[in-house]
């Protein structure tokens, strides 16, 4: 039994669902990589979206993972709460414009091991039924810089 | 395809799985209440175990929901790394004790709307197929109290 859409999140129906596809990452403290994704955004009948993410690399073996919620904050407004496996807690703040969202870190939290990331933007675009995104990220003392891009397909 | 198991991990092997039971929260600014819970703890491979927990009422309404991934650090320290869809992201770090977990909350960040909650405390202990946990929150002016208390079932 699905339930209803809550109405605080009804502008963000454009995210439901599962999306798969390939994506590409750098920085200059690594090798440049290529990664299959897949995402899925859902909801449970309350004002947020759930979302998780899982990549892959051509080996099949699990790359990255994320999971965490989209907060609406009116039509306009969107909070994004994110917790990475490599030990990272990210809070970011930006807006919603149209079926895209403009994403920036506000804060970031690292366990006493974790990497060194300091700042995050996020943009995600849906036209029709194709996602693609942007991620800058500043870490390990380089300023914010390109990061990661994918484009990805809508699963009915 | 099951990936085996991280020998990083192998000493958490005993929270994998789904767990299900009833639990009861309280704090001194809200109703005492009572709650189903489900839990899932798994892994890809990868030295860190994901983790997922849902809530509900008597009423089957959704109550509160948590995701988040649990690292160990050797065999004796464990970090936490959690996002709450009421807009907290959370660090926490603490201890492996046998079958048990103490973990305190090493930072707390918030979403520019989310509630005021400053640090956590939480206790699992995992006795046969029994888990029983108990949550201490200090929150919206209130000092570190009991906040949640669940005894769930290990599912074959």
């Amino acid at each position: 039994m699905a339930p209803e859409l809550h109405p605080a999140v009804a502008h963000l129906a454009f995210l439901l669902g599962t999306w798969k596809g390939q994506g590409r990452g750098n920085y200059p403290t690594i090798e440049g990589f290529e990664y299959f994704e897949e995402s899925t955004y859902g909801h449970v009948g309350k004002p947020f979206l759930t979302y998780s993410q899982r990549t892959k690399g051509s080996d099949g073996l699990p790359l990255h993972a994320e999971v965490g919620y989209l907060r609406p904050v009116g039509t306009d407004a969107i909070e994004l709460v994110l917790a990475h496996p490599f030990g990272v807690a990210e809070i970011q703040a930006g807006s919603i414009e149209g079926q895209s969202l403009r994403l920036k870190t506000t804060s970031v939290s690292l366990t006493p091991t974790a990497k060194d990331i300091r700042s995050l933007t996020r943009s995600v675009d849906v036209v029709g039924a194709e996602m693609t995104y942007l991620i800058e990220m500043a870490a390990v003392g380089q300023p914010l810089q390109f990061h990661l891009e994918a484009r990805l397909e809508h699963q009915s």
